[in-house]
């Protein structure tokens, strides 16, 4: 079959066509110099000149399966000859079986589902459900975290993306999580850290007043601000805290759910239940929109006879439902949780350290399963990262120059502020991680010049 | 390819399976007994029992070209087996081409598209961008409206799914918009009713303070608070004001654009052009989430030089915009447009207006294309409706009633407090209508029991 319109065949037409109509997000639209995209394949992407980007970024870190996984493919091919949407007041039998392997795959007594489009969407209803059930309006959340870009979301976001759109009026108290690199706390070990961090936590909260607040919302590990993995017992001190105090615990896995950690969920690690856990991106790797709230008995029994007032058209949609149960299915039938696990334990960790050893401007390396940061420095010594936080104008910093080298081999990185971020897909292999991390290897050298010492 | 789960061949345990995980939106989980559906047509689909039934609802007035339309599942079929997923950042040649054929369809000088999965999510951003734009906060949307369900959406909606998410806080001032039949200003004709409710605004306006207003955001023609056809000359007289004041003129047409009104979009029988146009739904049928966002020169100027600080994970998202090329190219190709325009002139419109003469429950009749609403009441004279606003425990109302009896004789109704909506997909034929219209007709006889008269 031949599209309904005419393909450009050059790359600079694919721009040139992009640039005409196409409004960007995140982006200065007369600055932004987008790559024209030809096609994908597992752990690849290439161009219309043919040059191929290993993906070390899994596109916005949700591509956990990789690029056109054969079985998703062929899912979505035929749900959707059978029946591609339908309204969510209905009893479908592809929704139902994406609810049941979703709350399977969930840590805990998490049983009923509610789907959305994306990790954004998730994130409202979970605060929805949180001030309904808990009757209380305040929500704490972290700085460093990302929680998405609709009001509410953007609102709990702990970056400066939230800076153009807080409205101060959002009900949301933002505290410091444990980042012992950064500490905050000032603390000197993990222990340290863990401890501090929930002792500002209730110190907060005893401030703010235990009954005004609903909930707690935190990523399980943060993602985008750093893959911050927290320390021994911090999630299991939140979860005392929020039980003693009646606060909704809200865990937000749209990044690091799905496998990413080399678990199902990152929860998993530290054996901690939410009663409410946000998710997307890895569900169905995104090859349909699609995110979701796994909610706990308590609170699906608030909404038992009381109508839950929460909704949106496409909720629990045909096709994003058929992707994420072959998605779910083929990752457990090719043990892509696994891989992830195995990959990040045996190949990615022990090279980035020693690349860490190599390079100076590597301050720390922290992850887990195909989940990991480099945070990069202008001196190890005092830790200063190699570009002020939110650095204005990312052009010509050191980190753009970084990226740029990265590309130049062949290797499309992450970059966040001071950090890589090395994110393949859950399906990686060794041979393309060795592959990917010989050219970070080389594109770290260029940071290096930025570092004294 | 036999599904990867086993599919349950009885209703009964495709809604226990759906009992069993899905959590519902709008509803009481305890309470909701929803119909287990088996497969979709054009404007049909049917139970596990073979029950078919002539969908005069469209889904959530979504399916504006039906079900499982060929060319747009073939559309999709082809595009999951080249590119499913793609990040945001990135110029690949559907998106760009579903951006040029949107820019293309939105009246005026409309040419650049933000998309997004849904309609929620293009009203919080449109909202974002006119207060960047202006560098104001206050946002003023009508009463009798719905814009969505995520924090900024959800304060914007003018109906009672509102009330339980109002943050009192979100910076929305309500004002009524013109509905002769319910006049908020005693007005007695359409002229009337088009100045006074102008006169209303502006007043607003003058106390709120013109320069701390950013947008005034308007459903073209108000679809799920009763498909409230603005008088002539109303729209442009907003349009004059928010000139007048600098003000951002928004108009969703997430439910009354692509077709639904027989214009491309409502905004066209007015020839009204407003600076941002949000639409979802008809973009694409909802075969894959998308809605978005057809964005003025003058505000995409904005964001030339400056970023724009909004985005979502699956903007612009491939294989919903291969769904929307096929689609808009299909309604072009098949004149589904001009079918829509035609069959509420000369069949739903005529139809409907005999059937009132006829049922003394039918207070209102009014609508455009395939978008009807029949206002229904207890009183012919008083015009007192037939529910009252938002009756709680919808179920043994005359409403429910008449649902019921829909649905008995094999017609989906679209029901909302005491109207029913005449919405069918935008390719529905003359012998459908006809079909539901004669089942309509026996159903309102169930409501002309609670009429006096
Ligand atoms: C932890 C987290 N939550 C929420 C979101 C928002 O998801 P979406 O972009 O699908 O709205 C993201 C996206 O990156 C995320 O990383
Ligand atoms: C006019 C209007 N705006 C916005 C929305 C919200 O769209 P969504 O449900 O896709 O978020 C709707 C949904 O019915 C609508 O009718």
């Amino acid at each position: 079959m031949t599209p309904p319109y005419a393909v450009p065949e050059t790359g600079a037409a694919v721009k040139a066509a992009d640039r005409a109509h196409v409004f960007h997000s995140w982006s200065a639209q007369a600055v932004i110099d987008p790559l024209a995209v030809a096609g994908a394949e597992g752990s690849y992407f290439w161009d219309y000149d043919g040059k191929r980007y290993l993906d070390f970024s899994s596109q916005l870190v949700n591509t956990n399966i990789g690029h056109q996984h054969p079985k998703v493919v062929a899912a979505i091919q035929e749900q959707a000859g059978k029946l591609c949407t339908f309204a969510p007041g209905f009893a479908i039998d592809v929704r139902s079986e994406a609810a049941r392997l979703v709350a399977r795959a969930t840590p805990g007594d998490l049983d009923k589902i509610f789907f959305t489009n994306g990790g954004a969407e998730a994130v409202e209803n979970a605060v929805r459900m949180a001030r309904l059930h808990t009757g209380r309006h305040k929500v704490l959340s972290a700085y460093r975290s990302y929680h998405g870009a609709t009001a509410a979301a953007i609102n709990l976001t702990g970056d400066p993306r939230r800076w153009p759109s807080d409205t101060a009026s959002a009900g949301v108290v933002h505290f410091w999580g444990p980042y012992l690199y950064r500490s905050a706390f000032h603390a000197e070990t993990e222990e340290q850290e863990a401890e501090r961090a929930l002792a500002h936590l209730e110190q907060l909260i005893a401030f703010e007043g235990p009954q005004s607040i609903a909930a707690i919302i935190l990523e399980t590990i943060p993602g985008t601000a750093g893959i911050l993995i927290p320390p021994a017992g911090y999630l299991a001190g939140v979860r005392e805290i929020c039980d003693r105090h009646g606060i909704v615990f809200i865990l937000d896995e749209v990044m690091a759910g799905f496998g990413r950690t080399g678990k199902w969920f990152a929860a998993d690690h530290w054996e901690v239940i939410p009663d409410l856990l946000t998710f997307a991106k890895g569900v169905n790797s995104g090859y349909v929109p699609l995110g979701g709230v796994a909610i706990s008995p308590a609170i699906a029994e608030t909404f038992a006879t009381r109508p839950y007032p929460g909704g949106l058209t496409y909720s629990g949609h045909p096709l994003a439902c058929a992707s994420a149960v072959a998605t779910i299915n083929a990752m457990r039938e090719e043990g892509i949780v696994e891989n992830a696990a195995t990959i990040g334990d045996t190949v990615i960790g022990p090279a980035l350290r020693e690349i860490a050893e190599r390079h100076k401007c590597v301050g720390e390396v922290r992850g887990l399963g195909v989940f990991w940061a480099l945070d990069l420095v202008k001196d190890k010594a005092t830790r200063e990262p190699l570009v002020p936080y939110n650095a204005a104008g990312a052009a010509n910093t050191p980190m753009a120059e970084f990226a740029a080298a990265c590309k130049a081999e062949g290797l499309w990185p992450f970059v966040n502020m001071n950090r890589t971020h090395v994110v393949p897909p859950c399906t990686v292999s060794e041979a393309e991680v060795k592959e990917g991390l010989a050219a970070l290897d080389e594109a770290l050298s260029v940071a290096d010049a930025h570092t004294v010492g």
